[in-house]
């Protein structure tokens, strides 16, 4: 078995990776650490997981993940690459859930998360972790900057357009509504987190800038050779809101079609780019996805509309924010590099109702 | 006292014009019928109604209407409309929550709401209730079409903009992402309504077409006296979601800015604007409003945001769909109507938290 | 109008004082304090306000309570107590809706609240500010002591029962199963009252004792002038449980009837006892009242049930903790200090759905 | 593998049951019918199951369950006993997730139930599906009457108490106050149901009488084989509450500890009653469990309280009810009739958040 590390287990990506891994068939969870909870039983914290696992989180540090193959990091952006270098060095191999591995542009970097880039030559050889393009790459990758949340359904809603030769879209007019469950903004004590705060109410936020849009605009940029359009990305909109749910992201997206983009058969072109893909479903044309079809699963469903057969293709994206925008893709990325089989322990029902 | 009348008070807007008009304090609720559940006390439908009336559902025919001055129709689309000549006749007036007075083309109401329109010719006399753009029309109807819940939002963040004389905006590029509590469907026993299905999910619905849809389209075209771009309404691009919360109504329009737009103060055409009017609250410029800050009142907010300083409008429109989406416009159109205090009686301080 | 002042006005409990005193007709809000965060517009924190005030928070300081005429504490506890005594000597009455003015037995404030009490002298002319026990009182009083949420449904739930001299109830059988929105726990930023940690569960908490309980018994105590169960009362056995919603309260009380009770006319006689009562409706014998029944209005209700007819009596209590639970029934109280009638400004419909 | 049917696919406890058994190592799904969805794709009508099976929803007629080594009833009550003796006499077991083969007092049943028993033989023969109680039992049936969702609460949380010799409780003095949520009501088109009436409020229900009393009472009588108790637990005391959540079950049970029940270390003997019970969770001493711990998963917890070290024993449990409370009690129920280990497929970690 592979035994593996958790640093920072406490916040919703930390435990939502227990509960995965936590009865992988292939793993150990030989660590999980916490700066304030060391000694403390994780089931004496979360309940849920009695009778799965004895472990005690532990304090974070060289000695306790140094028998790890592999540590994943998830804790506040600016943690991982200040451990990375000593754990790659010594062999294990490292899955960041933050931002640290995210953006190569360590301008962008600094710009977004007010914090310099501490190894960029570390950086520089990270594979940013979308295994639906990044697959081979990240089966030899010694640090995996895992995708944020919402930057996973963008990317997957426009990748079979974009990666195309012929331009299908017209980049210049991508607006992105995204809506996002509330356990996507952490398990922090916040007053606008609070139930009386955030149920039962709507709204948006972030709107004069987020910082999942410059990973969004390098994501896309990769994905198109041609850099005509490049800087247009830079310019896409993207505007979160709040739903008073507690998982599930929706991402609303709007382009416009070429006339090459208007004559091809785009639900064909997403099923064919998908085919093979396990944890991305394209459902049937006119398809209405909710959000709780992935509750507590990998998978990632698009569906495709255009309105009165006009030029603006609609893609809409339901995923689980905190399995396929997080800890469900990180533990695909484990497996990815370990030579397992991708879905390994990933074959969770989505809970419904 | 004025004598008012109630048809159909056993759904949302039903209940909740009983809510606003009980205590209003120029209103006598004279009649409320319910096929359903005539006899029925309505505090013993409803308990939050208890101590404050001793009305009992009746059923809706002529004579319980006879003594009304005004009846409201809080019914399903095709009600109203074959009961107005009758009223009207009688001097009594009569305003519609449902659809039957809001779409002037008989053909696109008969297309969306499936069933041929009963009489032409009082819908050619009838007013659109949107007090901000109709009031002195509203001041002399007969018959008030009260708006749909969507469409107040739209045209109300969108007036400033179109009724101008320079094009500030680019019809083509309009893209309405609107999202609604779970109040906005009815008190209807549907499976995809019920609590387990609706709560912590989120979805798009009615991709292909709403029925609003005509209707916001109407009401833009109505802003422009020049009618260039009237055809581009029509294609207008409006997706609607369904939020797990009870009230609340959530737009967010999308518009590209021409030169003139560019050029103008859009924090002050719309603060200017609506500097008179008693509901419509032009927040601050970056605001980012939630729609429990309406809760249970007819007030509706507008934050404008441009990202990046770029060429695309975010307009961010909040209501309560029941009140200003609803029961709460209807009771405006009444006080207009009838000479009274447009606020009479909507002096409902927003529920928070 | 009566100038009032609010100290601590970013709490639940403060901002619900505004919401309903900012059209009470009768009163000027004329200070509102609050440490963090003063100078800002009350309306900026909390849009639902905008339009209706132009106050700003001040510093919680004696010149900016000089000229009110009364004080609302809207604080953590321990606050009014010590700023009781020179507001009363100036001649400005004091309603503490935090606990210093709770508990008439200092030892018990001081065991469940881990403070010493400062003023034991105020403490005993201040009256505990139960309407509907206490109305001469409370008329006289210069100091109250407003009562918390769930004593306020014990005591109006039990109160028709304790007061007569034939004792109808076994006080040693008091079973109180009772059940808060989360609202109740205040605005305070703890993860356990977040929203992914809060909404879709249950649970039960302080099981092993409240700082309620020792109000309940003190209440129920007062009921009695025979005092033979007084030491009976401080065993009540007392279970909260936090429910997914914001604002409600829902106490199911369990109770064995003597044979006096059983051979007594229950549902007349709590008829009677509250008939001249306005804020307390006693619901048809067999009714099942629901906390949105009360959603921000001052009405408290209660259904009585004897299963197959037995010897248990169940009571079923429902409040807007907010409200009759907190700020409505600190208004009542004001409106009584004042000689104002005791509705004044509570005229709020409940809001439904 | 097993070639299982499932009769009624499309209500709760059906497509929870297709959760549960579509990813079970040693099963088949053969049949799934649903009268109404006949020729459907059951991932069509629940998409959450896209990917994960090809079914289609048939008739419920003899044909479709014939290969069927067993076949679960999760229909409304009265069907499984129509269709029970032809499966049973060609040797397919049957699993009823209603309530025909659960009262053994055929004369309870017609009064709750409203119907004549149709076999009263198969029901003397039937087994009540609770593996705690009877699991040899369970083993060698052809017919189980799968517990009610409360009944499953109540009777695990006195089970250790009711077993002993010594009476260790007063059962006169047993009170349940149980809550539940609102999928336990099923996926029916009822009003009362509908999110804006079940969200954001609470209520008691069925306080006069619910189907479970007579099971609770059955069940808490055949732990005992002294009969002198028996009647008095046909008056136990049981209050069913609505929550809003979709899953979760919470019973907070009060019962008088008798002098051997108070010398009794009561901890110690759930602990030990419960040792080797793969789905009953004894909680440490003083724990509070909420219902997102068992969210999803066949676990059930229980946690003991003695407020003021009283002779009251407050007992807590929780469980999901669409899983311990139905389906998953039926799959351990199913890998108890056919030899398999009992905890296969059941394997689930609580989603937590």
């Amino acid at each position: 078995k592979i035994n593996v590390g958790i640093v920072g287990g406490t916040g919703y990506t930390g435990v939502e990776l227990v509960r995965l891994l936590v009865r992988h068939p292939a793993v150990h969870i030989a660590a999980l650490t916490s700066r304030t909870e060391a000694g403390t039983r994780v089931d004496a914290m979360f309940p849920s997981l009695r009778g799965l696992t004895d472990l005690k989180f532990t304090n974070n540090d060289a000695n306790e993940l140094a028998n790890c193959q592999v540590v994943f990091f998830a804790t506040p952006h600016g943690v991982a690459m200040k451990q990375a270098r000593e754990l790659v060095e010594n062999g294990t191999k490292v899955i960041d859930l933050a931002a640290d591995f995210r953006l190569q542009d360590t301008a962008e970097f600094e710009k977004w998360y007010g914090m310099p880039h501490s190894c960029p030559d570390l950086l520089a050889e990270s594979v940013y972790g979308l295994p639906e393009i990044n697959r081979a790459k990240i089966q030899a990758a010694r640090i995996i900057g895992n995708p944020g949340c919402y930057p996973t359904t963008v990317q997957l809603g426009l990748l079979p357009l974009l990666e195309q030769q012929a331009p299908l879209i017209d980049p210049a007019s991508l607006i992105i509504d995204a809506k996002s469950g509330v356990s996507g903004a952490g398990r922090k004590a916040e007053v606008s987190l609070l139930f009386s705060e955030a149920s039962d109410s709507f709204k948006a936020y972030a709107v004069k800038g987020h910082r999942h849009h410059p990973e969004i605009a390098q994501g896309l940029k990769a994905m198109q050779s041609d850099t005509t359009h490049h800087q247009v990305f830079d310019k896409l909109t993207f505007v979160p809101h709040l739903v008073p749910m507690i998982r599930g992201m929706f991402s609303t997206i709007y382009v416009r079609l070429t006339e090459a983009g208007l004559a091809t058969d785009l639900q064909s072109l997403f099923e064919k780019r998908y085919a093979d893909e396990p944890f991305v479903d394209v459902m049937p044309a006119g398809s209405l996805p909710d959000t709780r079809s992935v509750r507590g699963s990998n998978h990632l469903r698009i569906a495709l509309h255009r309105p009165n057969n006009g030029d603006l293709l609609v893609i809409l994206v339901v995923q689980d924010n905190l399995v396929k925008g997080a800890a469900g893709q990180a533990v695909q990325n484990m497996n990815l590099m370990f030579g397992l089989p991708e879905t390994l322990g990933l074959d969770v029902v989505p809970l419904m109702p």
